[in-house]
């Protein structure tokens, strides 16, 4: 009923039907997840959560370890990416330390939500305990109350996690049953022969492993306390009813293993980039998903989210400010 | 040599080289056409160009050809969804009268640029006469100029005029060197068996004339009065070194001619949106040009630049605002 007059009213705007593709379906998606015909978007956030992985010491990244505390401390002082552009479109950002290896000074913009100094490397073991998981899942949780309580009702989530490639890459391929190969990627920029190298190390910490098919065995045996606190963050953005703005492909494995503790989730769900890392467009597929934009960026933080932020906001905006037929005096189809 | 230095600066921007893709290669060209290492985006526009096409009353297209003028009015009143967006991003909006079959009041935002009250069919006739094209070409420049006087380095172009699908076919078709069919699209919305009888009426106007390739033959022979003046706005604007915006399918269409009389000009464009319309595709193939946006759009208006807008700032502004490795302290690449 809802959904009849939802499409009624895109299909009165002065254009010819359908002609604003998947703006329209975003107009329709918010004012049924709003139960409204003038859906809104209220205190748009992103929230980066920022974790440290065992397997980062392994070589499967470009960069070191350090690099997560250091783009913290960027984070701190506005000068990454995600800064600029939240800066640009209103978006209130929010830096988590889910478990950086590192002990940093209070901040007002960082919250503090450790759940160790990084995960074991999950070569040699269980990346996470299941104390830990269950305490990342409700630190997530708790965060989305907090950021609901501002009235919040549209919400991204970004990462910042040397090795955190790694850790979605085995989490997909346990999850989607996809071979590790198809699923890993250049993470930060590996060379040719450093991919080979990763994927090797990949294949071996999934065979060390054995099957795994329950999400949160799987979150726990590869996930990343960020990651884990993501997964936690948007099954509570679900609850509190929110649009949930999907970034790239750690964002994604975290959405996927979310997907796989509460499937109702997919309503919510805004995909908003495709990233050029391997194995996110497979991802997608698997999720059955049409992201936003595909402008080939592979960084995280939520970036995707803040630049496909203001087409979410362009079709909140035809749809409550546009003109119909009628009231413009425009004449109909032949 | 800026080239280099421009590529210096954003490699030492604190994210892995190159991981904000068409990002990166938008602030370049920026960079490339302003001359500096730190370019900017000066009182944006969007030129909305309309006319009427005597090809209408053929039968091509879904709406009456009254909906020209009725959507002018519209764009004059703030109730379409080109003002809605640029209202949404600060982007100057001009409506320009470049050859409505309608006689319009005075009006602030309002171009009086007539160059007649519509085509004339190509079905019998050419389009327009060589005068009206020449004197299309030089409104076109004397808005660009008009607009350049307020300081606007970037301008994006859009139309509306029923019928003008049918003429943008027919100008890729004879330009691109591709069969009619494969160039036609569903335009406002027809069904099937309209879309054979457009196909059918194109094929036989083309014929008519016999093969043209040279651009401004093409033009007076398939062209509207709002592409032409189009066509010799971006010609103007490339003059006055602007960035320029290119919407979807018509807008292309002008495009395409223009870079046939200045082939130079094709440093300037920022591909903005592929439209659904059937034939885009294929003419950014031609064009050898990669959208921003794959929307699933097809409204013309000059919708795809306006949703783009935000893209192009967000590259300027990650280009001037970021931090540094080094002033950020962040480790480089092993």
């Amino acid at each position: 009923m809802l959904l009849t007059q939802l499409q009624q009213k895109t299909d009165q705007k002065t254009k010819p039907s359908g002609s604003l593709g998947l703006l329209e379906k975003l107009a329709i998606q918010a004012g049924l997840i709003q139960n409204t015909l003038s859906p809104e978007l209220i205190n748009p956030h992103v929230v980066v959560f920022a974790g440290d992985h065992g397997i980062a010491q392994s070589g499967v990244s470009a960069y070191p370890q350090e690099v997560t505390r250091q783009m913290v401390m960027n984070f701190l002082q506005g000068g990454a990416a995600i800064n600029v552009f939240c800066r640009q479109h209103d978006i209130s950002l929010k830096i988590v330390d889910a478990g950086v290896n590192f002990d940093f000074e209070p901040h007002p913009h960082l919250v503090q939500a450790k759940a160790g100094m990084g995960t074991a490397s999950f070569l040699e073991s269980q990346a996470m305990t299941s104390q830990q998981l269950q305490q990342c899942l409700e630190k997530g949780a708790e965060i989305v109350n907090q950021i609901a309580a501002t009235g919040c009702n549209v919400i991204g989530f970004g990462e910042m996690g040397i090795g955190n490639t790694s850790s979605a890459t085995l989490m997909m391929s346990s999850l989607c049953g996809l071979p590790v190969e198809q699923c890993t990627g250049r993470g930060t920029g590996l060379e040719n022969k450093q991919l080979a190298t990763k994927v090797a190390i990949l294949e071996k910490a999934k065979q060390y492993h054995g099957p795994l098919t329950d999400p949160f065995m799987v979150m726990q045996t590869f996930g990343g306390f960020e990651t884990a606190q993501m997964c936690g963050a948007m099954l509570q953005a679900f609850d509190r009813n929110m649009m949930i703005l999907i970034d790239g492909f750690i964002a994604s494995s975290a959405w996927l293993v979310a997907t796989k503790l509460r499937p109702a989730i997919v309503s919510h769900a805004v995909f908003c980039h495709q990233s050029d890392e391997n194995g996110h467009r497979l991802l997608l597929e698997y999720l059955n998903a049409t992201p936003l934009l595909q402008l080939g960026m592979r960084l995280g933080e939520g970036t995707g989210c803040a630049l496909a932020y203001p087409i979410l906001k362009s079709a909140i905006l035809y749809f409550n400010e546009m003109a119909d037929f009628n009231s413009a005096g425009v004449s109909h189809k032949d």
